[in-house]
This record gives C-alpha cells, sequence and structure tokens, in this order.
C-alpha cells in the first residue's frame, strides 16, 4: 500500500475508534513509537509491535475517552503527519483533560515503522 | 504571536521565498533544528539561530531553486507541520532533484524554538 493509502487508512480506522486496528494492520513488527517525554508507563522510545500494543493497552485501561478527532493526513514522500485532538479522563484521578498532538509517521515496504508524537505538557 | 499565527507567518513567508525573513522575524536565539541523518555539512542537529543561518546559507549558496510548495499549517497545541516540496539544482553535480518532507515546528513565548524535518533519501 502506499504512503497516501495508509495514511488514509490510519485516519478512517482510528475516526472509528479502531486504534487497535491500526496497529495489528498497518504497523510493522519492528514498528518504533516515540513520545516527546519518558516515564515508566510511557518510555520515551520503544521498539516492536508488542510494545506498541502494551502502550495502547494501558492507555485505554487508564482513560476514559470521551472524544476524539484526527485531520486528514499530511503525506510527503514515505511520511505523514496527523493532528489529534483528545478529551479524556485519567481513570486514576478523575481528572478531564482536553489536549491535543501532531502525529508523525514513516511508511516503509507498504507498513508503518515509526510514529513519533508531539506535544507540550 | 499565539502558534495558529507564527504557523500562518512562516507559510506566508516560505511562499513569498522569504525564508530567511522566517529565521530572523519568528526564530528563538537558542532553536533547535534537527535533520533525519547528519553529515558534514548538515548534521543531525543544531542548536542556535547562528547554526540555523549557516545551514540555510549552505542551502542557498549549494542548491538552484527551481519552484517550492508549502501546504497549510497543521498547528496543534504548541507545535505545527507544514508539508514541503523542493525542486532544486545541486549545483556541485548538477543533478536536478524532486523531494518533499515534512516540517515539525514548536512555539513557546511566542518563538520558533525547534524545527525537525522527516524525509527519507
Amino acid at each position: 500500500m502506499s504512503p497516501e493509502k495508509i495514511a488514509q487508512q490510519l485516519v478512517d480506522l482510528c475516526r472509528e475508534g479502531k486504534n487497535f486496528e491500526v496497529a495489528e494492520s498497518l504497523y510493522s513488527p519492528n514498528v518504533t513509537s516515540t513520545e516527546m517525554f519518558g516515564d515508566e508507563t510511557m518510555p520515551k522510545q520503544m521498539t516492536g509491535l508488542d510494545a506498541v500494543r502494551r502502550k495502547m493497552q494501558w492507555w485505554y485501561d487508564t482513560h476514559i475517552t470521551h472524544a476524539t478527532t484526527y485531520s486528514d493526513p499530511l503525506v510527503a514522500g514515505n511520511h505523514f503527519a496527523v493532528r489529534m485532538t483528545f478529551d479524556v479522563t485519567y481513570k486514576p484521578t478523575g481528572q478531564r483533560m482536553m489536549f491535543e498532538e501532531i502525529g508523525v509517521y514513516e511508511v516503509k515496504d507498504g507498513k508503518i515503522i515509526s510514529e513519533q508524537f508531539f506535544y507540550s505538557v
């Protein structure tokens, strides 16, 4: 699949709330996932689909999702960027938070080989 | 200036070919600039407006620009992404190249404090 098609599929699936399906169908087994900062639950960088699955599982276990939005993708060569917004409640504290970020993805051989997220805290 | 206004100004100035003016008017003195890879002319990461100026000067000294495009910015909080395309000739070899990339910028206190570029070679 071309980067354009993968980008559109990622956005379509995320808009339907099928984020796990994104990982299963579009990600390389050796994908790297990079956050702005690292802590014990979310390291700055993880490698491998299993690590991404665990991070997603942690996210859904600890957050109630009220609403999300995903922009159309901005595709340039093998990379694409998506703007995302999240309205969630962090279960351990009950704190409701709204935040937004840019995700940048790289495609190689028809699979996503990296994701990197840009946001402020 | 808000991240939205800075993002729009960056795109407006780049579309007019005023890339140096972007650095002079919108960048923090302590900006960091990150490429995909490093070599002797373009290190993977540079810090400081002077370093950015030198990198831009090297670019314009060694490339003839035939055409560029800049997408509207995708703004999320303090970050924004822009898709860029370049049609240039590398002077030392005479090779004409077309390439595209995603630039991701971070704004703090009304100035751009980082730029990072995503592309394939």
